[in-house]
């Protein structure tokens, strides 16, 4: 039975994976100041285009959310964030747990707005509230979609002016900015947001988030804060060892690439057999609306999630692809789609 | 040039590594609920000789040792740990971060013993102060000394005796368990402790430490807390697999007696030429006194750390071998030591 | 120019201070551990007709709060509570300073709804997200609406079928308690929540909160959080003293009553003339919608806060009336508002 | 029997309970708005010196302790304290609660130093470990002794240059100021220091510490992390009214200065019959050492606390006198321990 649960079903990529055999009885440095991750910071500054960013190799993605939003604000201050947000939803409240409110604007597919932000600011006035002081987004977000080079603008603008700090959780860049859909590249994320990580884990790492602070007034000291919170690797050097070989050529790239066209093949039919979305497919997420009575067949055949449940007899299900997804499961899964078109609700 | 700077210099074992590239594509569920982590649970409970214990495999020490004494301690009460202790040095304040006060007890070679628990028991009386409620020890200790098992006993008699949660840090138990002066064995650990962790990153993985909550009442919801603190790795089975490896025969004590041997054969060779010791001998982390001219010249030759000044002359170095010390830097550094054993101090 | 701000404008009822002035000389002991912190126990025992509860004397009410959610809850987690709540919206951050996601639910009138909570209950499911364990209600609620006997015991029982603990804000329980709507006594709050407390502050005290442990297992420790959150008084005996005189006899629900009657003029006046309201009136806050143009010339005479915007002409206003609210005050206030009866909208 | 029990045994001086009275049916803003904070503020620049400082009334001091170390600390940054302070000892965690380490330091008479700062600068080297960026002292200090001018000088010296916050705890600064060693002003502390407060509780208020933030750039958004901490009282003018009448004159330093004369009286007597001390006298607090034996005696006739065992024979007390110590209890002391003066240790 094939899994089309999530994009961390397996293990790494086998380049990565060649490299760590290869360097695995070297000496490094411990705590990730050791020489690949020295080149793997050179090789994502070259993919960046440009040199004056700081970068942290970090384990996982709640760790990196938790660790950026708890050492950037002061006790008072909160992050917005779409209600659909990953630091809203899904880390257990780990925000919290650091001391800050996540203060939650609904919104439309999974995307923050300049309006909704706006909204979020009017409604915090005076000292008796929380201080809004830093946004979080993701691309792609939470619902596969993704935010156009106009919109991530727009959001930079609205964040300059209010002096808040703008935070891209990346820990799906790679299908990001590989989906036809993107007009953003990695130079302007840098330069629009103040800090953003391009994530491994999701896409060929065994695990691994790489954090690039882009405002200086940000960086200092932030090595404490990584130990502080459990998030400093004594082989940092595992972390290291992957991102150079995920950014020495254009592998990363690649792989998002990969999980965009097996899922792409996926929306091609279901578009094709008139099935529903619940959000605009594009990226290695795909959330088609099936009868109920469809699932107890696709169960017997394929993992896979439910989002939502719709009305009494539709739900939203979650497809995910990645690196690895095979061109032969996706051709199993279309064709069981197309088989049973008919039952489109 | 070789280096004695710590355990955590080179990879995995290759056991690890072969098993991690033989299930690189397997499709595995996500956040440890994957057959590997289960298998691993199974070897680990037949070592511990006990099925009644919940297992958790997370990624890192400090991880752990916050997760921990954060999960099982009310806001107002505290940890007691030696003043050498791990969480009290060299933790950047991880465990305070989370709310909890570590009561640091100064103590002989990095070992708490009852008379100092009782002293902190006696110094908090009422509620103006913190109420102690967690022993926190390690074994090795952070100077790599060990419990024996009339002083672990002793230890457990105190805590049971004031309701207090004894919990063992097993970064090193590994190097702890097959040292020569030891008399404890892992089902002793679990009898005698309410909550311990078997240290993987420093005894041959890449990653991981395998905790064990022996307590019933201390398991409730411990999933919620590991994901809360950012520990609850996606690909989860990364730590299966090493475990897997490590225990499905005696893997990990093979590699900790390795660490020991290579250890014991510099520490026979320092006591031959007369060199001073700052803590006492006897597993994988040794700590000679040497005069500082001596140090230029070590400096040259091999990679360590300094533990310690001791007067304007003196200071106290540290040697750490591991599973991946080679006989051959041993026996260079043995010859180093021989050489100049006319400096000794 | 008579202000209509807020309860907390003026000192305290003459009979909080002239027991204060009798006893100024007296020595007594700190921390809450004095004779008239027992006297006002015993009375407060009294008036809820429940020996069996823990009684502490909080300075303010954000502290309570904080102290009461951060003592129960472990740290995964959290407190659902209306959208509007204090504790969502006011506090700037206080309870997720301490850890805890507030699980904000929408609802109407600021009353919270056994539909919300179970609707908050659906939405957690697993341990990747925040798990329920405390319902926070407040009556009077923000908007001066209340709770009847009936809605109350609908949320004690989904409280109760699921476990969670109901915490009562009670900041204007003297208002609620006395006003014409009420059908609850101070003994069914005792039955029907696991804690609660009894506003001194808004109610005629200088400063205090009396808070009511009624379940049993919360009560261990308590005065050590207190502390730790620095709401241990050193002259606790000025809240005991303050306690003393508002429970002895019923000089507590006088000044509830008298507030409710100052609003309660003024309600049927604004009904008379034909205004608006943003919530139902009934207790000391009132919520009527006036033209802006009105505002201007109200603005003039009385104080008074803007509550939210209706639309480009229109908005809702507060009123609040107090103990010491002067029926000379309100008639000017009425005559005021039936000369320009002409101007609703 | 006559309480030497602390310095909060007794309300208010009448001074304050008039202007209360007096402006009981004031309506004044909440939140610490109102004129009488105003004033306050207005006489305590006066009497500091200086205009260009920020002032905030807060109700308790270990609230005002939490409030300055958690607001002005990043998260891996500790306060250096002297082992005996306040903050490491009495305050059940509450810094700890707040997320920071307080690095405890050996010390003589509760006054820490240059040389013990510098040991903690020392010990404290790397992202591994917590980083200082606070010290605080208090003045008096636990064990009722003072800086001299000379000793806050140098700290403040060793701060400067090493980038520390410099916070005094001023709860008995009443008594500090006016004891006859004193040689340090308001004003010298406000130039010394970065912040400190003048505590009120403990001379002559019924509540409230006074903060004043000194330097500039630690000002920002303050009424936040007050609020926050539950530290905003509604009736914050309550406070406002205390201080104007402490500083419209010099209130405060008379009731400072009499605590002291009747203190100096009991250590003259103890002195002239050959009682040992614990920590030299001077201020309100007195730490003599009497034979166990005496001390069953004195129960009878006086309350008092035990600060320490000395030895199996003999214990160190502690009297506290205050601004409502009355000259005829103080000859009563005398008197018994003139009586019993054969029995000196």
């Amino acid at each position: 039975m094939y899994s089309f649960m999530n994009d961390y079903s397996e293990g790494a990529h086998p380049r990565i994976l060649e490299l760590l055999i290869k360097s695995n009885l070297e000496q490094n440095s411990g705590y990730g100041e050791d020489i690949h991750t020295e080149k793997a910071k050179d090789y994502l500054k070259k993919h960046i285009g440009k040199i004056d960013v700081d970068i942290h190799l970090i384990p996982g993605g709640t760790q990196t959310n938790l660790l950026v939003i708890s050492s950037f604000l002061r006790p008072h201050q909160c992050v917005i964030a779409a209600a659909t947000g990953h630091v809203n939803v899904h880390e257990t409240g780990a925000i919290e747990a650091t001391g800050h409110k996540v203060v939650a604007m609904p919104c439309a597919e999974g995307k923050l707005t300049p309006a909704a932000i706006q909204a979020a600011l009017d409604a915090h006035s005076d000292e008796h509230m929380v201080q809004p002081k830093m946004v979080y987004i993701s691309n792609t977000t939470e619902l596969g979609t993704i935010y156009t080079k106009a919109e991530l603008s727009a959001i930079h603008n609205i964040c300059r002016k209010n002096k808040l700090i703008l935070f891209l959780d990346g820990a799906r860049l790679g299908s990001a900015l590989t989906c036809k859909e993107n007009d953003l590249e990695l130079s302007d994320i840098a330069e629009l947001t103040d800090v953003f990580y391009i994530g491994g884990t999701k896409n060929g790492a065994l695990l691994g988030e790489a954090l690039i602070i882009c405002r200086e007034d940000l960086r200092e000291d932030f090595r404490y804060l990584i130990k502080q919170r459990g998030a400093l690797m004594a082989k940092g050097f595992v972390l290291g060892i992957e991102f150079e070989a995920l950014f020495q050529d254009n592998l990363y790239f690649e792989l998002g690439e990969h999980a965009n066209e097996m899922a792409a093949k996926i929306a091609d039919t279901l578009k094709e057999c008139g099935y529903g979305f619940y959000a605009t497919p594009g990226t290695n997420q795909l959330f088609p609306i099936f009868k109920n009575k469809l699932l107890e067949q696709l169960s017997k055949e394929f993992i896979y999630s439910v989002q939502a449940k719709i009305d009494e007899e539709n739900s939203a299900v979650r497809f995910v692809t990645s690196w690895a997804t095979t061109k032969k499961s996706v051709d199993a899964l279309c064709d069981f789609l197309y088989d049973r078109k008919g039952e489109v609700c």
